[in-house]
């Protein structure tokens, strides 16, 4: 979709904060003839930290893209004790996406890939059902079904960490996957597994949530996608939306609400991803938008 | 602002459900030329309840006021079993509010109130502190400062208790108001006695919920008025609202847009008390809108 | 899904209104040992007119299906001068779906029909174009390609008209057609044919309602589901949602927002129909949820 | 509130977007040591303009309050062809309010106002009636009644021009007054004046919009604040709400539920500018969040 003389890079930082960053990488970019497209930043004072978003048209940049990072580490990444990411914008997200026996959120993103909406690639998909690999063979995606128990659990894990290994997946998608990983499998892709929880989170961890949601009498109901961490449902979150309810919805009526709620709050957190537009800091999340 | 001739009268009722409510109910009304404008009704099946409200006009109606009570509870009250209240809309409703140190619930009901907006009378206000006094002199309303320490509070509480039985409110209001309720004052006024927490409960309740929320990472934020329980934010949800926040927003940016949010959903539950629109049965509200 | 034994009835009704109609109506279904679920009326005092929907269980029902239409005439319907419809809930929903070349309503119609959220059929596709070909011949859904110019519009029009009649639809769907129905059309399908419009109406009627909202700087876009009437975009309005946009939104971001608004109210349209909620009078919809 | 040592300087930035603008700002203020503590920048590529806000500390800046504007001129100003507004953070907004007979938004401001949850100045209200005079004399704010009819229209504004003007005021805010500004007045005032309509903008400009927007049957109502412009309700938008609607709601709860909205989204228009984050370039709005 992106031919080469539209493409563009961002640039995601973090520091310590101090004065002049801002000055010192716009220079650089200027320095190198970058057009700047988009530059967001924001200070987190309480922890003194700086977070900055830069985008910028690579056409008439003068360091080829193998050339920026080491250029930028040199320039500024160490001087200024720089965390950062480099990404491309011409470059699909590859998404590998876990799924039980609910297919909602799956539909959501498929629509999305082949519509070309987004940008993505969907190498693979991982269930402990067999369900959904009807869904998955009529757009020709690969379907690992991966059941698991108490006693296989580390073993099939492994297994999936190297498909998705293999596959060389950017983004670990779990599309109401009803298993918790373990930290074996979250540990090699930190801040790279997005889950989708039924609930407005911190209201209702756990299991459950829309029972929990329909016996506690709320007029809300709402859903959340977070990272996945070693607490479950305790993930940096992403994003969040709620809808309306009233006594006559029962309980089914919460699930069928929330269903839409859980698409689009995944849908979202994968967009922001697509734009680079996400840093996790603690348990905290800078979105750039 | 309602004459006699546009006067109405609002039954709620609740009772075991079984056929032919409805249609003894409105045959009732129907025998004595009452006109129905309003009609709602719910059935919760897991506890197999019936709830109803039913809004007739009183200019033709054969009963008088008196009667229609007498009448209705051995015509129907007694058959059915149930449990009833009757309104008339010409009634203004009756606010007993209580205050600390933040004006902005206060100053959203006194605007509604002088405008006409709502057809209320506010007796009293009472407060632990001294603060908002000048705000209930600029309106005429009497103030009562009742400072409460762990030693005076029941005997405060009294003192209160009695001030509202005089002032004969029909609803008392926590707005905003820094004390907890002991279970004398909340048992004497039973479904009646209203707050707003400033969160979307059941996520942080408790105190300095948006310091919680501020720490825990949320996109939204919230705020639910509830009826006043003897566990502390557990009560019936009567409305809840959400504004989105970013990573930007800090607590004092939280605080600043939850006040919106704690206006509106008080406001809310006092006006669907206002047009008698409230029911509550274990820990759930019925609002019929 | 539904079983006989848990199968129910809807009455939709609406008539001149007068004293004693809910009491005639419920009286009717009492007599009969109808156990009423679910019931909602509404009077419009501007035009003195009553709405009524009123579910009940069929299970004990002493009339049979057949019985319940004359019956329901002779006692209720003639002297109330009433217009009414019956429906049962076990029967589905049949629809027939009209598209052009995008994909996203379409998607979203086919992923609550395969994953059984709506209790539907589908038994045709037509379209202008052979863009969704390929989808509809993924879930075995017969696709019509009907081109329209000037020229043929009336004479493909009596054909899709046969094909919708054979094909028994009770709901025609525009999801994202972008051809005008004419009067032809719409006269066989009163109150049937369901459009979305890309914008919250009547803002930004007619065509392309995403560069009308940019260039006039709205802070919000939206989205309107509403029935097909012989004047484009006045229909009566079913579903309305709106989400916010940035000063940062290009048009290419209003129009991806949009979607997720799009294919929001227009399945709400189609859920509140697949419930029995819907009825329409004069230029206004009442939705009784 | 703000002491000297916590004061800051805002500036609000547009010229023809070029490369090195970032940059360059940014440098100036490292230079003399102003730490940035908020950076948003937007280029709207249509018309090739680039727009920014910049927020710094003033507590080490080398250069004087009264320095900064020239230096920044000779340095940046002229260099780039810049349009540029400076604002101080400790410097109060002064409004002039225009009311006529409705309270509500005025004592929305009045509650912000003497709560000091904005740091704001009301020199004066101007009325074209004398309703709201009370409530301007429980504050001791002058109340100027400016009776309007067809002959002295243009002889009042010119008195009204005069008192806004001796007051000082950065802003004037007509909160629900019922006559159009002519261009004698708003010339004086460019970006300046701020209105709230009573509909989501462009939908039912004009008169008596509840109304309009009940006859049309929409399912959501709102409000918008904007800039006033020679072209009634044309203005340039600055935030938008709206509320959900249904068959139930008369024009009179549309009312009701309105004047919520119109409260917040002339507040939030106050509050953008009281945080110096409003740009207005062409028909459109840059709100930097």
């Amino acid at each position: 979709m992106n031919t080469s003389t539209s493409a563009g890079a961002v640039l995601l930082i973090h520091c310590p904060d101090k004065q002049g960053i801002v000055a010192a990488v716009t220079s650089f970019l200027h320095r190198h003839q970058g057009n700047i497209t988009e530059l967001d930043q924001h200070v987190d004072h309480r922890i003194n930290r700086f977070f900055m978003r830069v985008k910028w048209e690579l056409a008439a940049f003068t360091l080829s893209r193998e050339e920026i990072s080491s250029t930028f580490v040199s320039e500024l990444g160490e001087p200024f004790d720089m965390e950062w990411h480099l990404h491309f914008t011409d470059k699909p997200l590859r998404l590998g996406i876990f799924v039980s026996k609910l297919s909602h959120c799956l539909y959501d993103i498929l629509q999305r890939y082949v519509s070309s909406e987004w940008n993505i690639e969907i190498p693979l998909i991982i269930s402990n059902h067999p369900d959904l690999a009807p869904i998955a063979k009529r757009y020709d995606i690969p379907y690992h079904i991966m059941p698991i128990n108490r006693e296989n659990k580390r073993e099939q894990e492994k297994q999936e960490l190297a498909l998705l290994k293999e596959a060389d997946v950017d983004l670990v998608i779990l599309a109401r996957y009803m298993q918790v990983l373990t930290s074996q499998m979250t540990d090699q892709f930190p801040d790279r597994v997005i889950n989708v929880h039924h609930s407005f989170l911190p209201a209702f961890a756990g299991a459950r949530p829309y029972h929990q949601a329909y016996y506690r009498g709320v007029k809300l109901i709402g859903a959340t996608s977070h990272f996945v961490t070693e607490v479950l449902d305790e993930g940096p979150i992403i994003a969040q939306e709620v809808a309306s309810i009233t006594h006559k919805d029962d309980v089914k009526d919460l699930v069928r609400k929330g269903r839409d709620l859980e698409k689009f709050v995944l849908s979202q957190a994968i967009w922001f991803h697509h734009e680079h537009r996400v840093m996790r800091y603690g348990n905290r999340t800078i979105i750039f938008q």
